[in-house]
């Protein structure tokens, strides 16, 4: 720290250094203020303040007109001994010595899936925030500061801000079918602290989760850090395929009826009604992530799982994620109201609340119609720029190629039968191309495919067909070698 | 839904209703539209309208030109008992059949500590918002977004906003004699979220922490939702007194050493030295919560303890939340540089990150001075306003009255031996005033004393004879009973 620090830091930093390292003993006078000046050719006051502030931090005391001495405060070794002794012998933390990181540490970083890219061609889950209206915003956010009172720079009440809850249960009826009150909605700081919520409340290390197979990474990550075992259920053309005669009951079962990540298939009308049932006789869970049900391209926007579930049993979460932009932290659940309760106190105690000032400016964006105008905006935008996409594709890399999960959403599965999507993704990513393999999507190798993720709503469309280049050629130097 | 939904949906609502109840069987023919509009006597559209709707979700199919049939989509009664059956037998959900919330939830729940009113005399923990700079954080935000690539406005990539980290680092050598550069620090979404983090990564279910007894209830409640064993250790007037011979070595220690929450203690400089010596042998982190050092009154502030750890065995968590304001939701750790992408790795995978506009206006707001400005000023209000009340509290309640913690932060305590706190807590409540008994920040009953916590940061001077008049009564209403 001595060489950041300025000068009249220095000489206070240096004694402090040399009693903490045991160099000078306690009790040690040291020397009068004038001669450390003159021996070390500095004025004075540096010494006072160095003195001063060694005797205000407990390093040093002056007695009475005697000088200064230097305290006792390094650890009697007889007392230390006897502090940890014991617990030593009995040799607790012998086991993971050479790691200082917790088993449950280990099992989630060796199972990471973000990716420290998160710009550019083919980065999935991105929206084009280029197309953000910026200037409506900021006025929102501007008028929000101008009238918001205390209250609304604090943590916030257990239950959110309620203009946005009453806006969001007003459109997600209309729009998503969905059946809720205001009260029933809780907001969060994004659809991780949603889902971890559901995972720490309704289940304990150890129950069972079930997800799709393929699914996203991220919400196994949460419920891995939240010690559950988690099981993948394949999926059809018709969405999750649930199991015959399991072992054991699911306590959760995480879906993406809307458009299932990654693959994009959207769920039946069936098996969306058997799955209700079948969570009702395992008094299970549903979660369903609608995470960009918004932008659909094929015949209306179908109506979400949460609206149908005649048991009520279906907790839905929604995110601004990819309609506003992702760095904007806001996601929301939906949940049965006898569970508001425990979810807000929850969120509280775990995380607190806060960002009333954005939950106010969105809830004007909604309100005053900003919102579904930028949907509907965008959907055009991105239907385009699939199309542009699945035409460079398939002009590139040829007619056969096979195109799935393009109804929905922010991003296609390019499926690759005849290639190790790996490491075509590692090739790809050598030329500044992201293009994550759907393969690392499974958790079941046997269950497994070999494709490309690839996300379009980052990419401007001049870009679309330089970037398809990059990726056909290092789909033909896997393919060749 | 009905009833809130418009005119033309509702007849899709209705005949949706029926088929989902089973009071219309598969292969049913709906009646022709114009029969249904004329005996409906509503407009034939609206009839198309809703079988169109109800064709394109899969509740009904149209076959060649011979009408609309209600589709088989309810659940095969046979294929559900075979999914169902055998767990069922398993009786795995029985246990806990009248809640649905797990074991965790509910020892969460019983064990919450946050407050559903934050503001007014005297909600602890809460700075003087009014205060806040509102223009020159608004001029920041709007220059931020003036200019923000579109990368700022994504999840961001692991490691957070570089400036903000490197205005951090610097403010934190010289204010509080951190030992840090800036790749060190892990910008969070609050104290609660670092707290986690370092509760997640760093121990896992059944490792013990120890606590400060009292302490924070959010620590408390972080740690029993991250599954830890908590020991509450004993606050003397020079900070925590470690144990003897423990039997088990703790994982974590959680401590405030600049001003020891709720009590207001200082720990001492042997104590800290010796701290770092018992944390190294037990091979314990130390995590050192430092929220609201910038107001110290009497004397330089104390450095804290992560910059004197000789064994580099401290994780310093520092929070916006008393300088700017709560709602803000940001906070950081520092971390030792081996830990670093253990933690931004797992912060993307359990939460994701994001916020950087908000990052980069307060990495202006640091550098430019204003940071430091605004402690300055607020820190001579603060202390006005702490003279005020504790003069308020000796004139009312009696000079023989015990105040402590009155050197830092936003709150002190007037220690209650003869009353029950939590009865003149209530009377308190119900005159609108917030104070917090002092008992219930203790873990051991045996060593909880009786007292007042009471925050001074979010009340008018002008409300503080008042509110301590209504506080007097309450304690005399609970002393004379």
């Amino acid at each position: 720290m001595s060489s950041t620090a300025p000068l009249n830091k220095q000489l206070f930093n240096d004694i402090r250094a040399s009693i903490l390292a045991g160099n000078v003993c306690p009790g040690t006078r040291l020397p009068p203020t004038r001669e450390l000046a003159r021996e070390l050719g500095i004025a004075r006051n540096t010494v006072l303040y160095a003195y001063d502030r060694l005797t205000d931090e407990g390093y040093t005391q002056t007695l009475g007109g005697s000088g200064t001495y230097v305290c006792d405060t390094a650890p009697d070794p007889a007392l230390l001994d006897r502090m940890i002794d014991s617990s030593h012998a009995a040799g607790t933390t012998a086991a993971r010595d050479d790691s200082r990181l917790s088993a449950r540490a280990s099992e989630l970083l060796s199972n990471a899936g973000a990716s420290d890219l998160q710009v550019g061609a083919f980065v999935p889950g991105i929206p084009d925030v280029s197309q953000f209206p910026r200037g409506v915003w900021q006025r929102l956010i501007t008028k929000v500061w101008k009238t918001a009172g205390q209250g609304q720079l604090g943590y916030g009440s257990r239950h959110g801000h309620p203009p946005l809850k009453r806006a969001l249960s007003e459109y997600l009826t209309l729009a998503r079918g969905v059946n809720c009150s205001p009260e029933q909605i809780v907001v969060t700081q994004g659809t991780h602290q949603a889902i971890d919520l559901c995972a720490r409340l309704l289940a304990d290390p150890g129950d069972l989760v079930w997800l799709e197979d393929p699914c996203y990474w991220g919400a196994r990550s949460v419920f891995r850090a939240a010690g559950l075992e988690m099981e993948g259920i394949p999926v059809d053309e018709q969405g999750i395929r649930l199991p015959l005669s399991p072992e054991v009951s699911p306590k959760l079962i995480f879906v993406t009826p809307s458009h299932q990540y990654p693959s994009g298939v959207v769920m039946s009308l069936p098996r969306r009604r058997l799955l209700t049932e079948v969570a009702c006789a395992h008094k299970a869970w549903i979660i369903e992530d609608d995470y960009d049900s918004e932008f659909r391209y094929q015949g209306p926007p179908l109506p979400c799982l949460q609206g149908l579930d005649p048991h009520c049993n279906t907790i839905y979460i929604g995110s601004f994620s990819k309609v506003l932009y992702p760095g904007l932290r806001l996601a929301f659940l939906i949940v049965p109201l006898e569970l508001v309760d425990a979810f807000a106190v929850a969120q509280s105690e775990v995380y607190r609340g806060g960002q009333l000032t954005v939950q106010a400016a969105l809830a004007g964006f909604i309100a005053d119609g900003h919102y579904t105008a930028h949907v509907r905006r965008m959907r055009k935008i991105y239907a385009a720029r699939k199309a542009h996409l699945t035409q460079e594709l398939q002009r590139q890399l040829g007619d056969q190629v096979d195109i799935i999960g393009t109804d929905t959403g922010l991003h296609l599965t390019v499926l690759l039968p005849h290639a190790d999507d790996r490491s075509v993704s590692q090739a790809a990513l050598a030329n500044g191309i992201v293009a994550r393999p759907l393969s690392s999507y499974f958790a079941s190798a046997s269950r497994s495919q070999n494709g490309l993720v690839l996300g379009y709503g980052g990419v401007a469309d001049e870009e679309i067909a330089g970037a398809v280049r990059k990726l056909t050629c290092a789909i033909e130097s896997v393919t060749r070698s």
